[in-house]
């Protein structure tokens, strides 16, 4: 199967269990506001994930829904928190949670999303001490996300930060949440604590190389293709990889212009453009991409210590979409 | 022991478990938060209503502790995102979180204590199966207190609110967490489900007598003593049961009046005083002591089935604090 057909085929028993889970009930207002951003789309990719590394020790996939269901709810959640956080209005083509619905509102629907994850999480058809693993990890794996939100919200006020810093960053804010999803998967499908660790280690690695190919995507693809604005991480003035190795690379007139338009509450469409054609003639974006495929590398060199499958091909492709996508 | 005595001595655990829990890492922002509300005070009655109600049924309440502590963060977690949806500025004494962190961070914070409980409930010392059925219980909880701040919210926008849509709302928003309280208490103490469940209604019903109550010291007692501004409720315009009863129980010109408070978002102090001789005249401030009084019967009633001890005595105590207490 192509990418396309593995996220549809893989991702159907997760769109039912979120339609079940997220039916409308009193308050209405409520379940509606969980539902929006849920229901608008996403590629599914962390409870697929989930699926298919429970699927590649020799489970059946079928066993890790509830609690992939539960990590793409988790998502969700802080999808609806992070937009009214960083004041984004657009998320997967649609207005955003608090746009809709008011910002109490898209609070209150986070919150509960949250919570219900937790639910769905002890749905899962597994034994008492292995669900309980789970949510201890996926329980400190979310405190974990709120840290890497914070590192995040606190680089915009920080003159200088570095590549250690940020990789740290997204390993928080995004990586982990990937690394549960394996973690996981590999324990609902029955092994040890130690290989679940392995597996875990190689999403964390995907998902590097996932945020960091997400940040070059930002910089580059249009609004149409990224269901957001483009360029939103150089308007915000976020220092992504993208950014720091830019200026690292920068000679003295270019970075300082950089700077400048990072700094700059009021640019206009002329300055982003500006701004990524620095990133591109100080070879920024090329050293991005090479960093990201390196971290695929490394993932397929772990998937290929199990038996070929069609899972296992599934796997692979779901990997390499992470990091070398176009849109 | 009197309350205070009883407060001080069986919530010591749970302020050194908060403590602990809650000791300031990187990133530092984000933990000076999370930490910000919850030791600013509070007294404690979730966590000690957990720990007295494990006792009574024969269980060492420094068993409860961590799912006490839970319940405190929990309860924390939603004071910190409630100060944000209903633009409170004041809590225990101390600014808001968001008002000193900033809306953003007051946010994730609240999200990373939200978290960090469930990691809490795992670190409780019962079987697997037990832990499961705690987790289930308290996330189940969660999200019902979510429906509850959201029909709270929705009663802002609405014409007419009945009595029993008020009691609903409250039992939810307030006193279901209570109700885990003494459910998961009397779990972890050693007993069946059934006589859980008995205790977890004892619990709802002394917390909806302690919201009438809460509503009844909002419009009586100073901002001094109530540590935020008194009136609150009344220049929000929240229908509470005590607004509810005095629409119902005024006059036509009375009740007019009334509700031209509850609209006016420019109301003088002298209105606030002016809206509360209203419910007095009523009737509506006495109905709702009677109110809270019969739950606190209803819960004696149950208390007196078991063998007479310390703890019984200390939780009775406590039961009778949260529906005739003058501060």
């Amino acid at each position: 199967m192509n990418l396309k057909e593995i996220l549809k085929e893989r991702g159907v028993p997760v769109e039912n269990a979120l339609k079940k889970y997220l039916s409308v009930r009193k308050p209405e207002k409520l379940y509606e506001a969980m539902g929006h951003i849920p229901l608008a789309g996403g590629k599914r990719l962390r409870p697929i994930m989930a699926a298919l590394t429970c699927e590649i020790v020799g489970g059946e996939p079928e066993r890790a829904i509830p609690y992939a269901t539960a990590l793409e709810t988790i998502h969700n959640f802080t999808l609806v928190h992070d937009d009214v956080m960083d004041d984004d209005d657009l998320r997967h083509g649609v207005d955003a949670c608090h746009v809709v619905y008011g910002l109490p509102t898209a609070i209150n629907a986070g919150d509960a999303l949250f919570a219900y994850s937790f639910e769905m999480i002890t749905d899962t058809d597994v034994k008492s001490d292995v669900k309980n693993n789970l949510i201890k990890h996926v329980a400190r794996t979310v405190r974990e996300i709120a840290e890497g939100q914070q590192m995040d919200m606190d680089f915009e006020n920080m003159e200088y930060v570095s590549s250690e810093e940020y990789l740290k960053m997204i390993e928080l804010k995004t990586a982990i949440l990937f690394g549960a999803a394996a973690y996981g998967g590999a324990l609902i499908g029955g092994t040890e604590e130690e290989e679940a660790n392995k597996l875990r280690d190689m999403a964390i690695s995907i998902g590097l190389g996932f945020q960091i190919w997400d940040d070059y995507l930002d910089a580059t693809a249009s609004e149409e293709l990224l269901g957001k604005p483009s360029g939103s991480d150089i308007v915000q003035g976020k220092r992504t990889l993208l950014v720091i190795k830019a200026l690292e690379k920068a000679e003295k007139e270019q970075g300082k212009r950089l700077q400048e338009i990072l700094d700059n509450d009021n640019n206009e469409n002329s300055d982003i453009i500006e701004a990524v054609k620095i990133m591109k003639e100080t070879g920024a974006l090329d050293e991005c991409e090479k960093i990201a495929l390196e971290h695929l590398e490394g993932a397929k060199k772990t998937l290929s210590k199990y038996p070929d499958s069609e899972a296992r091909k599934d796997l692979e492709e779901l990997l390499r979409f992470m990091v070398e996508r176009k849109y």
